[in-house]
């Protein structure tokens, strides 16, 4: 017997992702119920070669329903997955909603699988930076000890949904036939769209979500707060810059790590070579590094450029890519599903 | 009476760079000699609204020359300099083949002016990154004394010269007419080009030069070696991370900065508002950031993002963009000219 699935959100980038992933993986999806905004309503899904059409999401739509994985934002999650949680559908959820609720598990299967025992009915999927750069981390905190961490990260348009997505492209074919005036641009008349609120294409933009009163975006937050959550590690510091890049899909964050022992690189390149859910790429002198290219369309985490800092044993430097929609978002969210319904 | 005046390089993307800013700050150029490769030679440069004709770099060409800047390569450098110096030119020069002879001088002339004492014959311009980063660094250096930095860039295209700027221009082109097929590229046949190697459109290169045995590139070690000397700190620790990003113009670092003494970001924003050279962007909730393409074309670095970081007085983070094609490369070298000529 199969699974009566709701993925809400089902029309976005990462719904997309989420619908491509359960095919992929031939999850036990008896029943498929896509949802998605009153816009898309009436419109259909393609599922395992079925044309599945979509729902608006109301009240009662999810009674009966097993397992919901909802790629939708923080608003939408708030309005359907509590009530839907205590009327017993499984609730994993990609939004910022509920990640540091303390009754509600934050997890990265690889990294902190023991925190889906007990049964939970709310499972949050953290942000898709965090998860790239735990896929990476982690593995050497369990030998080493996380202490610290800088990360700067370069993340694709396509963490904003499909409105950055297209805002990228609609920029990059009005600037490309300009290209010769980049380095002189006209600042006034350059594009910027409703999404980045800046020219995303060409460009890099040092400020991802809101900014809090002591400078730091949501984004960054998210980061130091969920890093913290899911290694339980109250302490743990993290100092974090967030960049919004001209990648469509694909995150990379350059980390900085501090660990309580010493750790050589070739140490942690061996650990990250048998870590689960990790490539290791790291011959830069023959070309091979990580680069959100290579990571998009991909389930692993890949990571490169691992190098000691001279005059500090127990600090590494390394950089890692992960696609965003996948293991940032709907694999890891898919993965956590698996874990639950491993036994069922 | 004028100068005359030697642009080695005239036609690539810094020499171009180089003919502009001099006209712009009527630099006193009695006549102009610009140089170029066999290839270029033959064809002219616009100066003043003249066409002026482009020779062939040899032996005896800087002859009478009062001033040289070259915006070649290391080996075409090496080729001239020494002697051009010996026979009385003074020879100011972009590339990295005599940054860290003990003899030359290495100067941004916001940062470290007093390197210029002594009328040296070859002034060497520091690698574009080095020069961004210390721009923002430096006034806050001369306050708190700084300790350790770690770096992560996201460095133009232009930064590899008018090849790159072609590649990226090119490789746009083809990809943006398959951008939904980004999010599961087939790796294959990607556009890859003898500049960069891998593709660099709508996606980031974590590699940057020569990588040494330790794991670290040419870019990057140039970071730390240049940035103790300019500073005149043997023993400050940088750790840098170097990445490639499609941008045509503008280069941009993320700083987690330690200082000997304490420091705010309130203390920050006011030496940054006062500093030479420097144009503080710090209003990230009202959209003030700075951004790569906001600096292009234009003199000042742009400093922004200027944060704390909890529980660390002496720590703080910023993000700054310049243009390595003018204060990176053309703008810095003429700083210098002018200094040394100012008495002249």
């Amino acid at each position: 017997m199969g699974l009566k699935v709701a993925v809400v959100g089902a029309t976005g980038a990462v719904g997309t992702e989420l619908l491509r992933i359960l095919e992929e993986r031939s999850f036990p999806v008896d029943e498929l119920l896509p949802f998605g905004s009153a816009r898309s309503a009436g419109r259909s899904v393609r599922f395992r070669g079925d044309e599945v059409p979509i729902s608006e999401l109301r009240p009662d739509a999810l009674a009966e329903v097993d397992l919901s994985i909802s790629a939708a934002g923080a608003s939408v999650a708030r309005s359907f997955v509590r009530e839907a949680a205590e009327n017993g559908t499984v609730c994993i959820d990609k939004s910022s909603a509920f990640r540091m609720e303390p009754d509600v598990p934050l997890v990265i299967p690889e990294v902190n699988p023991e925190a889906l025992a007990g049964a939970p009915r709310i499972i949050a999927v953290p942000n898709c930076t965090t998860i790239v750069a735990l896929m990476a981390l982690a593995p050497l905190h369990r030998a080493a000890g996380l202490r610290s961490v800088v990360l700067s990260s370069y993340q694709a348009v396509s963490g904003a949904g499909r409105g950055g997505v297209s805002e990228l492209a609609e920029q990059t074919e009005k600037l490309a036939s300009h290209f010769e005036e980049l380095g002189h641009p006209d600042v006034e008349t350059l594009p910027a769209g409703a999404v980045f609120g800046k020219t995303i294409a060409f460009n890099v933009l040092p400020s991802i979500d809101r900014i809090d009163e002591d400078g730091s975006t949501g984004e960054e937050v998210k980061t130091v707060q969920e890093s913290r959550k899911i290694l339980a590690l109250e302490d743990l510091g993290v100092a974090a810059t967030c960049v919004r890049v001209p990648v469509a899909v694909g995150h990379s964050v350059s980390l900085h790590a501090r660990f309580s022992k010493p750790i050589t690189s070739g140490e942690a390149r061996e650990l990250l070579s048998e870590a689960a859910g990790v490539e290791l790429r790291d011959d830069p002198s023959n070309g091979v590094y990580p680069s959100p290219l290579d990571a998009a369309g991909r389930d692993d985490v890949l990571v490169g450029r691992i190098r000691g800092v001279p005059g500090h044993d127990d600090t590494l430097q390394l950089f890692a890519c992960g696609d965003n929609l996948r293991k940032g978002a709907a694999l890891n969210g898919i993965q956590i599903a698996e874990q639950l319904f491993r036994s069922a």
